[in-house]
């Protein structure tokens, strides 16, 4: 019997579920895999937290130091969330020679080469699996399964919190406003009191930098990530979306075309058909397309307690395991390879909602508007006129330059008298 | 720069798709692994197959000991399927210290435990993810991710074949019989011309009883597992189906309860709002369940040359990069751990459609049959009179012992009075 030792570094949600499941399975795992793995210190600054799990004094520490000089600790996990102080404890921890076990996306999304240089000088592995999309196992199969591939595209669900108050807004059918949803979320937990992390898509951008780097073998910083949150989502468009068979998503997208990369987050219109359109509530989902393995798709709980633990404790048995540790196949970079081009004027069809100005005149002006950049219909919907007098206009667009869209829009809001935009949301399927 | 050489034994479908894919993305293997991953030797009966992918004369191996004492070979990829020679030739790889990867269900399923043993000898490694579900990455989320849950039930469409011909019976609304589905399935290659390995459900059984070994931690012998396949589904019951809101499935099934372990395959009823309802053609998806994780779908290609090519070699990376080796982690045993309980008396919901003999007193009748073994009805539907006078009378059961429906049913075919009964479904969702 292997005698493992962890130490859990914060007992936030994760860190209990983690804690939970370490001590509830721990005859599990020493059956099927003859290791014995036991908490053997936590560090906690509210210590009710340690003592409500039933923690012996003991084995609180009062700081990492006395975790980092522990001799029964082998792994450290860390689920503190944040830059700093989880950082500088990382990077203590490794020093120290323990392997470390992180679910935190902001750290290592953005000091990944940092902190993956300290690990192989010091011979520790360095895991993260539960950093994106809790217990859905999506890292080590871009590290491992798909490599085979050249991944050409991958579109992801990954944040549970907006997908929640997406599937609220389109269950209420437009009864509900995104401000009320939100309300509501925070109220049961599903949302932070400020809930700018998710909102705003930093949340998905974080994961979409993980993910894409990892399939597409070189490094994607964050501030590539084209992002957009969901806060000006309108009831209006949600109800004309289902209309026309769409289903309003937050989609992180990554594709590594022949003209560069491309990695984005934000709200998109899902054919209801496809696989993704179904995925409701906080269930997360990815979508990846390979030259190989064509579709996979991954689904399943991307956050909470036990489903990130799910993923903590999949990476701790793994580490304790095998003595190799994998390393992202980023080569350890701050910034992209050189080499790496990315897409700012990306590929999309469009879904535009205008209010009518000149009803006379609308669609002779528009229409030019349309073919002065290029850009071809696919379908147009004249809505019936609203109380207000509004007459709601909706176009889809053939795929399209995000720069030909942009130009045509620049264009209707300067002439003024054909219509008001109301709002633009990019299509996929 | 790493390099390593491999040798394909079979150059059908996936062997061939394994060489495409392995000398196609060999400038990606170096850039993205170091990894400079060279096909070194096939051996091939039909030496033409090996000639129309471009293979030079001098790589195409006489027999298996060539290979063997090949110094250039580092991993044998198998990929011939059956048991014989394949087992032969597996063991002769492992023991010159070649490390294999396989996609062979049914030599994994019934010698793995023999297999497995000769490769720890060997210090070797043996691969099997190509063995279940092409290109889905779930064995190594059964071995690796999810090892911190308790997994609780396993539920999948893993026969492409069968879940094609349900689909076009579904998609046809009745109109196609299951005999002329499987000839236009068999015209189009989507079915061999000997079609039981797969309409029979032992394809799935395979894949079952390695699915769920790996779950349960325990072997589950081919024996064990409960079989019925698809070639007795009719195109009346998808069409009743589809009424009462349920998509007809073969559904390959484990579950790990407090009263023991069941593993079955055969069609079942998936109410239509659940995640595996839209899996369609021949894509396949296994949906777990565990204590933590809550539920996780894996969802892609199960079969073809290239998916199946992806799991491969994803494999053969793998161990070309990593210096330890996995194993499954039922402990090398032959049968299942004497202590492992096996249920065959499984609790499910059940649909049952009959064709009334006697009008007047039916209802009374079968309620009688029903009550005598605990058999709550959850709805009946009774179906208007059909032009031959058949009356159709559909019962859904609440979940009930099977061994409680085979009772009710033995009692109604021995009365003949009654009703005469047409099919048996299971429910599950």
């Amino acid at each position: 019997m292997k005698k493992v030792g962890v130490a859990i570094l914060g007992l936030g949600v994760v860190g209990g579920g983690t804690y939970k499941i370490l001590t509830e399975h721990r005859e599990l795992y020493k059956k099927a895999h003859g290791l014995d793995i036991e908490v053997e210190s936590v560090l906690e600054i509210r210590k009710e937290r340690a003592l409500a799990l039933g923690i012996e004094e003991g084995k609180i520490a009062s700081n990492i130091a006395e975790i980092c000089s522990n001799p029964e600790v082998d792994i450290v996990i860390e689920v503190m969330g944040g830059v700093e102080p989880a950082k500088t404890f990382v990077l203590a921890a490794l020093n120290a020679g323990k392997s470390v076990v992180t679910s935190n996306k902001e750290l290592f999304c953005k000091y990944n080469h940092e902190l993956e240089k300290v690990a192989k000088k010091n011979n520790c592995g360095l895991f993260f699996e539960a950093s994106c999309v809790g217990g859905v196992p999506v890292i080590r199969a871009l590290l491992d399964n798909l490599q085979g591939n050249k991944i050409t595209s991958m579109m992801g669900i990954i944040n549970g919190t907006t997908n929640y108050i997406l599937t609220k807004m389109s269950e209420a059918n437009g009864s509900v406003s995104y401000e009320e949803v939100l309300k509501e979320a925070q109220a049961l937990g599903y949302a932070e009191l400020d809930p700018t992390a998710d909102v705003e898509g930093y949340d998905a951008s974080y994961k979409l930098s993980i993910l894409s780097s990892l399939a597409f073998h070189t490094k994607i910083p964050f501030s590539k990530v084209h992002r957009e949150g969901i806060t000006s989502v309108s009831a209006e468009d949600i109800i004309y979306g289902k209309q026309l068979g769409f289903v309003l998503k937050l989609l992180a997208i990554g594709k590594n075309t022949d003209r560069g990369i491309e990695v984005r987050v934000h709200p998109t219109y899902v054919k209801s058909s496809h696989p993704l359109a179904s995925v409701n509530d906080s269930y997360n989902a990815v979508y990846i397309t390979g030259d190989a393995v064509e579709d996979v798709m991954l689904y399943g709980r991307g956050a909470g307690a036990l489903p990130t633990g799910s993923a903590i404790v999949g990476d701790v048995i793994y580490c304790a395991k095998h003595n190799n540790y994998q390393y992202s196949t980023f080569n350890n970079t701050e910034d992209a390879d050189p080499s790496t081009k990315f897409i700012d004027n990306f590929r999309s069809a469009y879904y535009l909602r205008l209010n009518v100005v000149d009803k006379a005149g609308v669609l002779a002006k528009l229409s030019a508007v349309f073919a002065r950049y290029g850009i071809s219909v696919a379908k147009m919907v004249q809505e019936a006129e609203k109380e207000n007098g509004d007459v709601p206009l909706i176009f889809i667009t053939h795929e399209t330059k995000e720069n030909s869209i942009k130009k045509a829009i620049a264009d209707i809001n300067a002439s003024g008298d054909i219509a008001k935009l109301e709002s633009v949301i990019r299509v996929v399927g």
